[in-house]
């Protein structure tokens, strides 16, 4: 009897937002894994600590390179693919032990997650159920307070990474529009957004759910400094009633 | 003292995605508000009905006018306005009696939801809160296991109501794809997806998360009818790896 794999969303980062199912099968798993960069414990492990049972297995899955190598670079691709089927092995090896292995996700696991490179190697070889969670970009609309889309709103999500013409003809084609991957891309996205039309509107937010998040309009931040995590809102529904 | 508003998400469906956040506000709520269509209790309220207290205040908020009236309409507009009003006066009158009022939603509320027609009525006059809650279409793609999105992907949510030439570039325009509000545009989606070259990805999902769930690839589906709520999925991240 093989085991089965779980991918538990658990959420933006506050731990009052894990939902009733992903505390019950973190609390009947038998392995609790988790995707983090080497020398850090994970933000998906600091949301669960308090839930962690005495005696769970704990398999942290540490990625081997993050900025050291540029994406797109044949290195890059080859490198992560190899840590992800090392990682899927190591899974494997819990579940054919007859052992259910919890993947604890920031966010939601199908939703810009790592878990999808573990559910794409597993799933048809093992049982495998996927608990939705919710995904940072509503931790931050809800903490920031700021409605994002409604009626017949078009909505997209955009990472900061694209270049600087298709993020300016995106912007200017959506109602509602979250980007993500912001970091060094702010400069850019900025200047974007103002050919865009969109500047005056948009919400500069920094870990939404958690007591040390930073809410301000876009137009408000100084400097060209943002994490990689930091997030632009730009809210739809120009008919505010 | 006045009380305090708070916007509940409460998931897509199954009872067991609510937050941990979400059932503590449930239960130190002195009213509990929903919005439903007339004659209907509502999916909000069926999905927290177990962990309503008792003696709490229920306040059914109940839409005078579904399809009755065509969207778009000026009788249509100036209808729904006056309900918000009237919602948002109801709401008031608890919250100028001191009492905290959980309005809960479907999904979360500030994505395309009904509460933010009570927040930009009264955030600037009431202390007001929002708890963040799986959308409903986290649970689709993970109840249908579909890795939706990935590193770079543009991901975009269109509401089946678009007109078809729209629909179809907007389609051939993202990575992964959500379309909303399916019903009776069902057969307008299918031949946009076909001429965006879209059709063999695309998965069906009615009540995603329930037990009585429909999942299949939409090429599959036979006929053209669809509930309101039917969600079309279309995963991004080509390279599966």
């Amino acid at each position: 009897m093989s085991g089965k794999l779980i991918g538990v969303g658990v959420g933006p980062g506050d731990p009052e937002l894990l939902t009733l199912k992903a505390l019950r099968v973190l609390k009947s798993a038998d392995v609790v894994a988790h995707f983090a960069k080497a020398g850090r414990s994970g933000k998906a492990r600091a949301i669960v600590a308090d839930h962690l049972q005495p005696g769970v297995i704990e398999l942290p899955l540490l990625y081997p390179v993050t900025t050291e190598i540029p994406r797109g670079e044949p290195g890059y691709c080859h490198t992560i693919a190899q840590f992800h089927d090392d990682c899927a092995a190591a899974v494997a090896a819990h579940l054919d032990q007859g052992r259910c292995v919890a993947v604890i996700c920031e966010g939601d696991p199908l939703f810009y997650g790592s878990f999808m490179h573990l559910q794409v190697r597993l799933a048809a070889r093992y049982p495998t159920d996927v608990v939705a969670g919710v995904t940072g970009m509503s931790g931050s609309w809800s903490a920031a307070g700021t409605p994002i889309a409604q009626g017949d709103d078009v909505f997209t999500v955009l990472p900061g990474t694209l270049p600087e013409a298709e993020l300016e003809r995106r912007l200017a084609d959506a109602d509602a529009i979250v980007v993500m991957k912001v970091g060094r891309n702010l400069p850019k996205v900025r200047r974007a957004l103002a050919r865009a039309g969109r500047l005056a509107d948009a919400i500069y937010v920094e870990r939404g759910t958690m007591t040390d998040a930073v809410m301000l309009p876009l137009a408000e931040k100084a400097g060209d400094e943002a994490p990689y995590f930091a997030t632009i809102l730009v809210p739809g529904w120009e008919d505010r009633r």
